[in-house]
């Protein structure tokens, strides 16, 4: 069955809400976090404590690194990535836009869509809206994201609005290529278009308003967090919101730190990724309840209260500060496990907690008294 | 309590026995592996990991890693390692004195113990029997190997027998300085001693014959596994039995392959550690109830069957090799935890299948059926 949403609760106090999306891989309750499993694996993790300890109810993959390794042939074959990588619940793949603009070598953009070298072999691709689509198509993604640009920041007006016109006709193409194409392992691959526009209000309306009218089970706002200051990123992020239909789920793509999270919530954002929680866990930066920590500090030798006292059901907490840290000294491999695991766990904790808050109705009031909390550096 | 050893059943075809070891962090069912926690984890495995998948019943620290760091000052005010890492089972510590020959620098023997620049930082510090025990009393292990020089291979007869001595001179310092000192956390820390000799038989009889005298709670083999031919060390190891007693857990070190234990068993020994299983895991070597696998290898980029199908109860067979190599090709550190898990799982599965038939009496029968399958190379 195509993907419904369905509000359960809105606050009072901001524009956040409270939802449930229904795919065919099960249900969604919003807001969520949805950890990036970039080659197929939330790195460092496994998908047991994803489910058990993370408590995950979706993840994504990325097309561009799993169209290069292990390729559409093997995931065909697997009956896509779910068997491929034993992740039973929804799976939402990009479009492979990003990377190729972030990873890629050689990169030259045409109406046709982008040629690009493989970073890692140097091979020569094209990535077109309809390649695009088969591809996710073919990874067996639940939600599959349209083909669009991702102009840098900053960029010149013209730039983003020819970009922004291109990544419309993209979207068309993607559409009717959906349209001619069956699901790949029967069931519903839904397909969310991306908002762009740069930091230009009127090519954020623009965007939105053209986005909408395609009447998609959900939609997507890209091209923020890309470098413009937070509180630019805020005001597009509600413009956009403001013209995205209200009654589907709306998911701001690449965000971010918890409190990017929280405000974007109390914008009317239900969905996000972000590689932060697990890069950033991997270089010793942990996220918890009571702020940021740095697990690298000295200071934190011969701590041995748990990693975060306040999240008892993090993995990490069975752990102590002085362990995890000696861990990362060592250069021990287990550090990263648990530094992931530990990121992950609040973020989702964070999520979580914010959906009762919305249904409770002192959301407003809950972000401001936490917030504080959360971003300091221990 | 005084660590014990009760012989619960022998096989009538081979020289095997299956036992149960009592510490006062628990039993140890024999024979054994004992996966290796270097630094207080074992590489790329949580504790829960070990403890629920991998039944693993004792683990190992190494002196020489865990005295530079954390360092005993820090495992000291966490109350030892097991609350350190958060292990409630048992924990052995070898000597360091293995690690100091192979990795520290500019070593240099006396009578006193030995000199060496640490690997790390090349700070230089002393070894000696008295300092390792206390060491080791720091660390907290419920078995504390003695300090002994473990020559290369090969020696010359008369640097192994001057070798030898020397270690017996030192396991009596050993012996003195723990019955000077209390146990450092409430429970009994137990000193195993280790018969040197090189491969020379009548060196081998004289150490254990030593070793024997000294009426410890259990002894170690020493020295093997060191670059000998294989029959060679079959031959000291079972020599050493012969002479080591009956009464007494015997523990071969730093061995070995899945068919060098079943042979070891065989021959008497009833404990094991190795680095093999998470090493060789690491770099895409498996251990399976089918064979031996090369996991980067081609050949099962598309083969979805589980990665070991006759052991259900790995963490890894919920994963197909083809996605175990498509983790390892792209450098996912995922593909090493599962290796891992897969290889541990293997090796306490492979023990305890000895242990039950040894009960059962047909441990030969049995040994000889399985050798040639988990030999083979897929």
């Amino acid at each position: 069955m195509e993907l419904t949403f369905a509000i359960e609760g809105t606050d009072p106090g901001t524009a956040a809400r409270a939802g449930r999306i229904r795919t065919d891989h099960g249900e969604i309750e919003t807001p969520i976090f949805m950890p990036v499993g970039t080659v197929g694996s939330v790195k460092a993790v496994t998908q047991q404590q994803l489910q058990s300890d993370v408590n995950a109810q979706i993840i994504l993959g990325n097309t561009y690194h799993l169209y290069l390794r292990p390729g559409t042939g093997v995931l065909s074959k697997a009956g896509g990535l779910h068997r491929f990588n034993g992740w039973p619940r929804p799976i939402l793949t990009d479009s492979g836009g990003y990377q190729v603009f972030s990873l890629a070598e050689n990169r030259k953009i045409t109406e046709e869509g982008v040629v690009f070298q493989s970073h890692i072999d140097g091979s020569r691709h094209l990535f077109s809206p309809e390649g695009v689509m088969d591809i996710q198509r073919a990874i067996g993604a639940d939600i599959i994201m349209a083909f669009d640009e991702c102009p840098p920041y900053p960029a010149e007006y013209r730039y983003v609005r020819q970009s922004m016109d291109l990544t419309h006709r993209w979207l068309d193409r993607c559409i009717a290529r959906l349209a001619d194409t069956p699901d790949a392992y029967g069931y519903t691959q839904n397909l969310f278009p991306i908002v762009q526009g740069g930091t230009f209000a009127d090519l954020r309306k623009a965007s939105s308003e053209y986005i909408a009218s395609r009447g998609a089970a959900g939609n997507a706002i890209g091209g923020l967090s890309v470098g413009e200051p937070e509180e630019q990123m805020y005001e597009m992020c509600g413009l956009c919101c403001s013209f995205l239909p209200a009654d589907k789920p709306r998911y701001l793509m690449g965000v971010g730190t918890p409190w990017n999270i929280l405000e974007s919530i109390a914008l009317g954002v239900d969905m996000f990724d972000c590689v932060m929680p697990t890069r950033n866990g991997r270089n010793g930066m942990l996220f918890t309840t009571e702020g940021v920590i740095n697990i690298r500090n000295k200071k934190w030798a011969d701590d041995f209260s748990p990693v975060d006292p306040g999240l008892t059901d993090s993995p990490a907490s069975a752990y102590s500060k002085a362990y995890l840290r000696h861990l990362f000294v060592a250069g021990e491999i287990l550090g990263l496990t648990l530094a992931s695991l530990q990121n992950l766990t609040f973020y989702l904790h964070l999520v979580r907690e914010a959906r009762v808050h919305i249904l409770a109705g002192d959301f407003a009031a809950w972000k401001a008294a936490i917030l504080p909390r959360i971003k300091q550096r221990l």
